[in-house]
């Protein structure tokens, strides 16, 4: 099957000559500076300019024939292959755009943007030392700060794909924690296993009680008040309501910052609860817990110290890139590592040369994992500890600006006074300003937004986002993030709508 | 609260100034651009030299006295900021490296590396089709061609952070089949769920069944013949003892392509028996998935299109970049959303102005997700379906030239014949050639690869990884990945160990 080719020194096998590479690298290092021109010109240099637009918009069909989707037999040239990203970009939205307000990320961050560029670069997988040793040193470094940042002496902690995924790994612990036979037996024959959140919480809490077999049915809501807090005294019941029922309560989870209408459970009084209980006390502060670098809002989180696992993602308000999400836990008894464990023979061999507790992949669900810590630890380097609590600061003082704006304006509505940086809140139409609040008004004013929504996006101006929640028809809710937006953002977006609607 | 200072115009909230950015995106543009350029001579640059070293190794305690890790409450500045990435490249692992066969990623890929540079600085989350119109449509173009590849006529599918998330779903995607009451309901007071894989199958099947809730022991092993594969005959006694044991069998996982020895399960017997008893059939080809696109080498996964799921890496052999995991389902009806959807009404409208089918985030466990399947496209445009295949081809080669090569020195030592470019072998040092191969023998062979890993790591001359399995003593596990590589690394590879090793 061998064949040497004396006259070239060739070596054939199978057909394929394995002399040198196959590669032209000196072609792929000029697409890639090619590329990158690109990239700069188009997305970076662009990011902070409110004259380009937000997205180009066009329906599926339509976009589907303006790109080249088509993967063929043989490859595209340099040339095509640099058109083909400029049309990935051009119908790209702006997520970085200062008037992308749609979700909870936006802006560009430049110091995390070079510490994706180098992850990428590098291509790492962080689960051993031997194969990631800095990015795992890093890791810690970060989970340290953050832990502290709780107020918590010590703990443990890893970062995931998305607060989703942090979300589940707390139930799974939690579950671990009351009873660590599941971990082999699972739930079969086992009480019904019951937890509690409020009904404001974010989405992900019944995608994880349906994938770790406990049933969203033993997700068990607690009412809120007025401004989407969970009422104590309701927790209380339904936990008594589970006991009687013959199931076992195991975990609560309280959010600080729902992702509607960014409201901030009373950690204090649920971990009394919980402590009277014995229950685990998660904390879904994904969006809110960017809060804790402020000295002055921090205390929209006060009693946090007290949780027992914390889900808190610097890709949000401090802006560390998708996806930059830490699960923090106070037990440091290595509970982590026992819940997750499999022992991998082929990666995690305890007869290394150097100090394996550094080998934390085994505390993951997954195999290989991305530095994302890093991003974050690259941004806290640029701008320190004051430069993050001066974002955090900034995005409260221009919500607070918008509200009173909203308060000022004819024909704009709050929901309710926000206690962070979402705001909710209505633009009536003149046509329906005279009219009576009965069931004709709201079901009119449910279709305002969608309406307006349609018309920004095909103008690109902006991007915000709007839903019905909890029987309130359709209404905007406006996040403020990236420090690249200023006070006359807001009276744009407060504008815009008025010039998009004012006709419905 | 508001207070307007008229001489500079300038909006105060709470001793905030709102007007223009806080951000100085001159600034932030040129360390972007300075930094680049350091990416581009370290890493790029570098990646195709032998020369270089593969890492410069220091232990923990060390390389954190060697790095600037602690955050500041101040920031650090332009230069010293250069610093830190230069470190960061410098102490890293060059996963890039000709010689890097430690794992099963390697090599750089010019087009894919490009459009992770993109996806980062656009920074989208694919969810729904009004934030990302375009990379919906890229990770729909790529499942389609995927799906052809596995030879289904139609199906569905969804890329994941990495092989064992795929797994996990494919895992709950089968229960849900098997009784839809359990996303509701849970696993309490149901029968005991089981399902089979054999014993050389990825440890993710031991973590996806603990996560799940259904136990590792329910996780029933399978015996696997000299060579790995999964015995059919033993998954068939297997099945019958939990139906016998009064447990309910839902799933079998295959393995296409083992994690150590590269072994394929034989898919077309397997799927006679998941027919016949009503089992869900499973591959996880994370590894070996890629063989698909060779018309040589696809006969390895004969039976795949028997499949009811299967999970797929193109960031292994094809280089996509970690990570870029598909998991792909061969039914049509929709079971991907049925299962997963918690129908988050902030999220996924259903009032919105466009087709919301395109709005696929809701077939997910995660909320924020990467456009992962992007860089696949990029670079099956830039090389062609030819181009991949070609990949595909030359791994094997290498491999198969390798094999011969191990077979022809004297002091190394085939575990097994290979079906794939997983190579498995000793190295015997020449005192231990000459000995007897009784218990005396194999204890010091085990202690043999260690050392010489450790020797290989601080001479930063390659990186290839070592481990004892299922009885047999520390061995080395070379895996041929990258289009870099050439018959030369396969040659210096094996001088190396015999340089490193021949003392021992």
């Amino acid at each position: 099957m061998i064949t040497m080719v004396p006259s070239r020194n060739a070596v054939l096998v199978n057909g394929v000559i394995l002399n040198g590479p196959i590669t032209d690298s000196k072609a792929g290092e000029k697409f890639v500076e090619d590329a990158c021109k690109i990239i700069m010109e188009e997305v970076i240099q662009k990011a902070a300019d409110v004259t380009e637009k937000v997205c180009e918009w066009h329906p599926p069909e339509k976009l589907k024939k303006l790109l080249d989707l088509e993967m063929r037999d043989t490859g595209e040239p340099h040339q095509r292959l640099l058109q083909l990203c400029q049309d990935i970009i051009r119908y790209s939205v702006k997520t970085n755009h200062p008037r992308f307000f749609n979700q909870l990320y936006a802006g560009i961050d430049y110091y995390s943007l070079v510490a994706r560029f180098i992850t990428e670069a590098l291509n790492p997988s962080v689960y051993t030392y031997e194969v990631s040793p800095v990015f795992l040193l890093v890791e810690e470094a970060v989970l340290k700060r953050m832990i502290e940042f709780i107020g918590w002496k010590e703990g443990d902690g890893i970062f995931n794909p998305g607060g989703s995924v942090s979300n589940m790994y707390a139930m799974n612990l939690a579950r671990y924690k009351y009873c660590p036979d599941i971990k082999e037996k699972g739930l079969s024959g086992l009480p019904r296993l019951v937890l509690f959140t409020s009904e404001e919480c974010h989405y992900s809490m019944n995608k994880a009680a349906s994938f770790l077999g406990i049933g969203t049915q033993n997700v068990y809501f607690i009412t809120t008040d007025e401004r989407g807090k969970m009422i104590p005294e309701e927790l209380e019941k339904q936990v008594q309501r589970a006991r009687k029922e013959g199931a076992a309560p195991f975990l609560v989870c309280a959010t600080a910052g729902t992702t509607v209408l960014g409201a901030f459970d009373p950690l204090d009084k649920i971990a009394d609860i919980c402590e009277k209980h014995g229950l685990w006390l998660h904390v879904d502060a994904s969006w809110g817990g960017s809060a804790l670098m402020s000295r002055k809002h921090r205390k929209l989180l006060h009693g946090i110290h007290r949780a027992d696992s914390v889900a808190w993602n610097p890709h949000k308000m401090l802006m560390a890139g998708i996806q930059c999400c830490a699960l923090l836990v106070k037990d440091n008894s290595d509970l982590l590592k026992k819940c997750y464990s499999a022992k991998a023979s082929y990666l995690f061999q305890q007869d290394k040369f150097y100090d394996v507790s550094y080998d934390t992949g085994d505390k993951s669900i997954q195999c290989s994992r991305r530095p994302d810590a890093f991003k974050f630890w690259m941004t806290w380097k640029a701008l320190g500890t004051t430069g993050l609590e001066e974002r955090v600061n900034r995005a409260l003082a221009l919500a607070r600006y918008l509200v009173d704006e909203i308060k000022k304006r004819e024909g704009f509505q709050l929901l309710l006074e926000p206690e962070y940086t979402n705001i909710c809140f209505w633009y009536i139409p003149s046509s329906l300003r005279k009219m009576e609040e009965g069931p004709e008004f709201w079901e009119k004013l449910h279709q305002v937004a969608p309406v307006i929504k349609e018309r920004m996006m095909k103008k690109g101006s902006m991007m915000l986002g709007y839903q019905p929640h909890r029987g309130k028809v359709n209404f905007f809710r406006q996040v403020v993030i990236s420090p690249q937006v200023s006070r006359e953002d807001m009276d744009f977006l407060l504008d815009e709508i008025d010039l998009l609607g004012r006709d419905l």
